[in-house]
């Protein structure tokens, strides 16, 4: 039996999110289903975690296990002439059998965009959060730093999520301007559900000015959904990256180089 | 009689190109339906020129006359209202009668954006040519700049261009690499049917090894179409400003600026 790591790049505009749904087409079900067309097996693959409907992944992980001796071009490939044109597999690589897409995950990086700007950005609209109103960044990034480190979470996570312990730790956010698009980055040990949109949502309301900045630290503590910011809307958010045992694993000091370019970058745009 | 100058941004994806058809949706058409719905006039809008079928604009610039005495923010949130979500209004401003927005352009720039990678990137599809193969930046860009200057285009249009006259002027030609997307920005007096198209194939058979980077002063010389390379595929291309009287016109010194900030973004890339 062999295991294989896919990492999956998607646009998951059309779609009801990864899982497998009754009531509409799911990432999850267009892969297993290319993989099955592929290997005449009957394919079931785990991922790194699930998306809701709406966000996007440029580095989704999942795996799954085969008996056929195919070669890897035929997990990527292969499969990619069966999905639709949103869904690729990027890579795939034949990992030890102990691998295992969730379990095995050390790290994963989210990015969420917002494009600022009095009207719509129609070519921005499916990957961000179309934002009016002016955002004092200064503030969202001296907030964003309470964040950072192993804290409980539970006040940032959806009335919905089911996850036995609240207690995650943040690694790194970024936040950068780029024109007219702010992206915020978060790597962490792992997320809540819908933990990055209330980050953000939180984030936004301290740039606004409705909420200061040192607010942030009261909100984590509390542990109350009811006091932070509103779940901001999911075509923002994309999953970047998950970090496994072998990867590299020097994601701060790569984001500090990238936000001290991005300072170089302020000053001419 | 008011003139009323509208910049226009859109996804061109679901479009059979900006101007009027029997076969299909467009741009223009959405956009005087959205006016003739605000104003109550029947409207008829002109462009500073047309864009093909797939082929997006951030700045398309067109103008209307209308009697309606009606406040600038009905041309934009108000038409917004009535567009569909792919296309807005991102600036409405009341211009003198002598004003037409296709007679009146001085200069336009383009953006040509391949995504480099062995898989398609489904996030990047709708607007960049997908491109397996590595390319020579810096022979391309040797290539590039022997089209800058004032030269007959005819090796760089498409059969079907009616144009009187195919001498025009490229001002300038850009070509940044940004992690795995290539842009190529041409600023020109005003382009042929299928020009930066034209010359985006030919600069890409030059980057691929296919021709060499000398080849281009000869090809622009012959005026043959039949020598000159492939045009690439419409969704790579967008519409990004259109420069009339008034507006700053320091586009050369501008770009220059931003391929220095590209150089030292791209050593810590």
């Amino acid at each position: 039996m062999r295991t294989i790591k896919l990492t999956i790049e998607y646009d998951g505009t059309n779609y009801c999110g990864w899982q497998i749904q009754p009531n509409g087409p799911t990432i999850q079900q267009a892969v297993e289903t290319a993989l099955s067309a592929i290997t005449g097996e009957t394919v079931q693959v785990v991922s790194s975690g699930r998306t809701d409907s709406g966000v996007h992944a440029r580095g989704m992980v999942a795996h799954f296990q085969t008996l056929k001796n195919l070669p890897l071009t035929a997990f990527r490939e292969g499969v990619n002439s069966k999905l639709p044109a949103d869904i690729a597999v990027v890579e795939a690589e034949e990992v030890a059998a102990a691998f295992h897409a969730r379990y095995s995950a050390l790290a994963k990086k989210y990015r969420y965009s917002i494009c600022l700007g009095q009207v719509r950005s129609p070519l921005s609209i499916r990957h961000a959060w179309q934002f009016n109103k002016a955002l004092d960044i200064e503030a969202m990034r001296l907030a964003s730093s309470s964040l950072v480190g192993k804290h409980d979470f539970a006040a940032f996570r959806s009335s919905g999520c089911d996850a036995k312990t609240t207690v995650r730790e943040i690694y790194h956010i970024g936040i950068k301007k780029h024109g007219t698009m702010l992206h915020i980055d978060i790597i962490g040990s792992g997320f809540l559900r819908n933990m990055v949109r209330v980050i953000t949502g939180t984030l936004v309301e301290i740039g606004t000015g409705s909420r200061s900045a040192d607010e942030m630290e009261n909100l984590l503590q509390s542990g109350d959904r009811d006091l932070t910011g509103v779940t901001a809307p999911p075509q923002g958010l994309s999953l970047i990256k998950v970090w496994y045992e072998g990867d590299q694993k020097a994601w701060i000091s790569r984001e500090k180089r990238c936000n001290s370019c991005q300072k170089s970058l302020d000053k001419v745009t």
